[in-house]
């Protein structure tokens, strides 16, 4: 009988991508459902959908809104916030490491620290200075790391992943797949959580 | 001590509008909050910030993912549910019967008709036909209030229903307003009666 698991498709920049960062690790775990992080870039996909932009940068009233949405839904969540005072913030090494990462018992703690760096402490993630400092504070290699994050191979890997995201026809992060159901928004963790337990039922069942 | 309260901003042909005005008496009262039904035309809104229909519909991806999302969705919250041959579907005279019935102890109820003959039977809900009979369903006097509804002083005050949203910065439905505090979305209408509730408290301890 296979573990009960989904996917998580993110991306390090993104803001509601930093709620289900923080928050999938202990509900996934209370139900016995594995996750598979997928850092990705979204930005090259919503500009392949025409967009110039993340929509609700693209759409001023929308904008206004989702920092005042981002304030309440970090205090509900218990989670630091601080307003970036730049958006999107560049996040390509960050994600490099992310990718190269890939089954690395760290990766996880990884996204949560670069991401509260970004949205709870609004400090940028993207130097070699900022991200040695957020690996040598985990205990990592942080030279060894940013050289290989930034190898032709590992640059490769995150095109990939990103073209893999394309194909799967996510428009938005996070999106959260169950086989190949998917879901989309922070706001679908806890239904996306649910469906991958009951997908195991069901193969109990069966 | 007044009663905590909030507005429920909706427009009859938004999908995500029907998921709350299913939900929203029950959870309101439950809650003890009061509920100002303030239904209006999103299509105009739309139009002026430059969409040229829901952004679902105007994005391909994301519009095959809504439908997915519905469904589920109905699921969740035991809504009858069939996919909409027609999107979003032309309810004008619907909304100016709901205009008409402000403050009126049936508007809920009519609100309600309208979705689910939309929604959950996939038949068209604006046709004077279609509005007699489900006027007539509710024990209303039909001929009257459509007539009523058609006249130019209502005509106004959906121009102006519709105007008001506008000022106050609606891009979307539902909305809710917990005094000038925003929420969007269906997502978040358990948040806005938390809120609206809090606000009572608020002024209760002061």
């Amino acid at each position: 009988m296979p573990t009960p698991s989904l996917d998580f498709w993110f991306d390090l920049a993104s803001n509601y991508s930093y709620l289900s960062v923080m928050r999938i690790e202990a509900l996934a775990g209370r139900a016995g459902v594995e996750v598979r992080w997928r850092p990705f870039l979204l930005g090259p996909i919503l500009e392949a959908l025409g967009w110039k932009g993340p929509p609700f940068v693209v759409q001023k009233e929308k904008g206004a809104y989702v920092w005042q949405d981002m304030r309440r839904q970090c205090r509900k969540y218990a989670l630091p916030w601080r307003q970036p005072s730049e958006f999107p913030r560049r996040s390509v090494l960050a994600t490099r490491i992310a990718v190269l990462a890939d089954g690395e018992p760290w990766l996880p703690a990884w996204c949560r620290t670069v991401m509260t760096r970004n949205y709870g402490d609004d400090r940028e993630v993207d130097s070699p200075e900022a991200v040695t400092q957020m690996l040598t504070a985990l205990g990592l290699d942080a030279q060894r790391l940013i050289a290989e994050a930034g190898s032709d191979a590992n640059r490769q890997r995150l095109r990939e992943r990103t073209q893999r995201a394309r194909d799967l026809g996510i428009f938005g992060a996070p999106t959260f797949f169950v086989g190949d159901e998917m879901f989309w928004g922070n706001d679908r963790l806890e239904d996306a959580i649910d469906a991958a337990r009951s997908a195991r039922q069901v193969s109990f069942d069966g």
